[in-house]
């Protein structure tokens, strides 16, 4: 509800119904989250803006929802879908085509704020169960009808632009149960479509749904958890919040069930096993291009929150916070799992951000020369065992104290927990005011990020009034991942996208993966080949012309696996 | 050097040169491992053998290898190959051929103490380096000439068997080196040639030999280390003997450089990644099939000896010795780097071989009620940090008590490792008396393993004086393996086969996997098109034949790909 006190007047309406805005609002149509007055203050500052600026809202997308791209398919074989999933579960209007073709990149929410939305599918179709899939698959094998797959809606990679039209499959409406719940292996089976909420709420609620002796955990908490699927982390191959300890979707999961033009097959759930190239992996992060996945059986782990130690530093700089934070991640004496290190410019929005700025711990910061603009902040929490969090929260101090960092108790990572998931709704307030803020993100190793960083850096701030934020957040013995925040005042696609494509080449340039955890989707695909060289780019193909010969699955680019 | 006083006169010369002895032999030429008085007396009492029986050796293996097999190749042919690689390089002499023929399956054995080797290569090349190996699969792609690899020549599985002819490469003659070693990342880069011993050397004496700040350890450690090769473990997804801390080869392996048909390629060495389906995953646990490995980048671990800590309890029965396991595995306290339950009957072969039988731990044991044919074995080793390896030794105490088990202290765990590379060398002693000793084994998850044991032992079992051990030593959240050792009075190589084929039918009928770290080779191949099912064995044929499209590569059923 809008108040009419407060200034700027940030929306805290729900979208209209029907509205393109209603699309490319971040998470629950009903929530937001407003940059606070310490934040505000700061945008006005460096993107040289005055209230003035913030008294009236552009390109909102309030408009309803219109779609110029017409149907391709006839009207015999919409039927046909309508055969196999019901009439109820296939949708043509313009809304659910722009809906379920949408991600949420900040390319999509420019063009739906301009009311132009991008490539739709001709049929949104629900299926029901695998076999709605498998009779979905088959049908558009035959009629070489393209065929997309929509999850939790928050791909940020043009993942689920329908280039080519045909079908957008959409797994989450119906096919988001649990299949199978084995508390001797700790495991779990699912359908892919289930959403990351209500899979986490299944696990820590065990006893009482399963009748299981313990609660449990998916050890999986993307910025993106409340709005994406468990398939959606698999196939493109996502990070949680807490991967340094639980590991990342690749490694979460034992086995799948795919859905595919040539067949649909299951894999075995063995711990380990070594009869050749194994399947199971070769699908993990195929983004949709070989095959449906339908279910996926993942480990979980005991869910015990009484165990979890809280703690954060602040550093002098930032060579002596990644020199921390490698020799935490090859100590070998077990890792944090959240494990969260800032750059200096993150670092100073994260102490606004996190209400730090201007309390006792920030004065005792100043007084102890922990300068703004040279100080790096690193949260972190440990989890399993007692003893282990005790153990890894005790040796993380040890080794924090000898890089002279200070020790800022639980605090800033309590208030880092309280917005993890929410940070992004303030994308739309921010958007309102022409103020656009966008993430890339890298795999690293230790002896490339310093120099990576810098360029990137250097890159992003040879832009007049821009932010760039840095932070890594996904830490292994061999290297970590660095994530840039920037925030610019921008909204023209075409300058956006030059932005973000100078990048993407440096990040290339300087010995960094492509993607760390978004995936490729649409977006990153025209790197792929200069990235991966010919050679393991036609490993991939190879795979493509296999599983999908009528190149019906996710076909337009993804991967640049058909261009 | 034979003494002349012991009895049975176990062989202890070095095996005659040029003869088949030389190459079926374990090991070291001049090492042996003879059986102690316990266990010959067991073997006496099982096969009701007596000293007779042990007086004249049985098909000892000491003549000549001869080759009936005549040389397909035509001379201007294995002249291109000495062009490549040198003529020093290149060997078709009967003992060449046949030597770099053979693994060490028991099939193996047998028939080369019969005199009857199997099928052998028209040549053996050395190669020197990645471009040797280049020219060498192009110039044999162009003449459609079949390649093997032989690395470290420990295959139990028919890996290296020349089923077609052509040629067989050895990377470990040349290929053994040192690439790159990288302090910063903990990672080493090496030719896929390298033998363990000097792997783990190099690693060990990294200050002397990189000006390294730290000792290092490679973390892998399987019972063939000291006759393997680095890319041996890793094209067929082998597991060291602390894998339940380090890892499988499949978990250490960064990047790879492989040589295929159709080019050259190196995958890149970040420490994650989401750009599609991880094709230097695909790589790992193709046998040969795809191309041939010729450098790794692995991770590396820090070599701390002082923080070791042993351990090693008796369990009154298999049940509970289970279930700790299982705790141990799923209580996120860390994990022990050693870990190997024994059921009862390895117990007890255990005892003997430990030198535990009629100690005064023994005595203790019977007093407590520890019953043979009932109680089980656990040895395990925590390896880390110092503050970790007391956690881990420390809990597993506490769950172990909770199981009932006895402490035995770390001496048992001494004795094993003391022996742990060198318990294959026994296999001539018995052999030589007509008594074989084999093994199968299979990854399982936690729910299906008291019945598979039970199952395969009883099948086992069935077969009159027939010692069936058991243990399980890779452990994981989700499962374990099975390891089953047989021995049995039995040279006939028809009832041998038979014998195995049963076994193997049993672990998959009851939910094992074909292989947890042996690989398939051409000896579980039979199997693999039933256990994965037809549309994965079509995903493991349709990069086959993308790789190898004329079908050079390790062909002759290899993993089923070409069968």
């Amino acid at each position: 509800m809008s108040s009419g006190k407060k200034f700027p007047d940030w929306t805290e309406d729900s979208p209209k119904k029907g509205s393109y805005r209603s699309i490319f609002k971040w998470g629950a149509p009903d929530k937001y989250k407003h940059p606070n007055h310490r934040l505000y203050a700061m945008m006005k500052d460096v993107f040289q803006m005055t209230d003035d600026d913030f008294k009236v809202k552009q390109k909102e997308g309030n408009e309803p929802v219109r779609v110029n791209q017409p149907i391709q398919l006839k009207p015999d074989q919409i039927d046909v879908f309508a055969n196999i999933v019901g009439h109820e579960n296939v949708q043509f209007d313009d809304y659910s085509r722009v809906k379920f073709a949408s991600g949420k990149t900040m390319e999509e929410t420019l063009a739906l704020r301009n009311q132009q939305p991008g490539p739709v599918a001709d049929v949104v179709v629900h299926p029901r169960h695998k076999k709605d899939v498998q009779d979905s698959v088959a049908y558009c094998n035959e009629q070489k009808i393209p065929i997309y797959v929509y999850g939790g809606g928050s791909s940020v990679t043009l993942g689920l632009t329908p280039v080519k039209g045909g079908i957008t499959l959409v797994m989450s409406t119906h096919m988001n149960k649990v299949i199978e719940f084995n508390e001797i292996n700790q495991t779990i089976t699912v359908e892919s479509g289930m959403m990351g909420p209500d899979y986490e709420k299944a696990l820590n609620q065990a006893p009482e749904i399963f009748k299981a002796k313990r609660r449990y955990t998916c050890g999986h908490f993307p910025q993106s958890f409340e709005y994406s699927s468990v398939g959606g982390w698999i196939v493109t191959l996502g990070s949680g919040q807490q991967s340094s300890y639980y590991g990342d979707a690749y490694d979460l999961v034992l086995s799948q069930e795919y859905v595919t033009p040539v067949g649909t097959f299951k894999t075995h759930h063995y711990p380990a096993t070594a009869t050749g190239p194994k399947v199971n992996d070769i699908m993990k992060g195929s983004e949709g291009c070989y095959g449906i996945l339908v279910s996926a059986t993942l480990k979980i782990f005991r869910y015990m929150p009484e165990n979890c130690r809280k703690f954060s530093f602040i550093f002098p700089n930032w060579e002596n916070t990644l020199d921390a934070a490698r020799e935490i991640s090859q100590a070998e004496f077990g890792m944090p799992s959240v494990f969260r290190i800032s750059d200096p410019e993150e670092t100073d929005v994260g102490l606004k951000l996190y209400g730090i700025e201007g309390t006792v711990i920030d004065q005792m910061m100043r007084l102890r020369g922990f300068k703004p603009m040279a100080r790096c902040l690193f949260i972190g929490q440990a989890d399993g065992h007692q003893e282990y969090a005790n153990l890894v929260k005790n040796q993380v101090k040890t080794i924090c104290g000898k890089y002279n960092a200070m020790y800022l108790t639980g605090f800033p990572v309590k208030n880092w927990e309280h917005g993890r998931f929410t940070d992004p709704y303030m994308r739309e307030d921010l958007q309102d005011y022409g103020i656009m803020i966008d993430t890339l993100e890298t795999g690293v190793t230790w002896d490339v990020l310093p120099k990576l960083h810098q360029a990137v850096r250097q890159f992003v701030k040879s832009r007049p009034k821009t932010i760039c934020m840095t932070h890594a957040s996904h830490f292994y013995p061999q290297g970590t991942n660095l994530y840039f925040i920037f925030i610019a005042k921008l909204n023209d696609i075409k300058m956006y996208k030059d932005f973000q494509n100078g990048i993407i080449e440096h990040i290339a340039k300087h010995g960094g993966s492509l993607s760390h955890h978004h995936g490729v989707g649409k977006m990153i695909a025209p790197w792929m080949e200069s990235h991966l060289g010919k050679e393991q780019m036609d490993v991939l193909r190879a795979l493509k012309h296999h599983f999908d010969p009528n190149n019906i699955m996710n076909p337009g680019g993804t991967m640049a696996l058909d261009v």
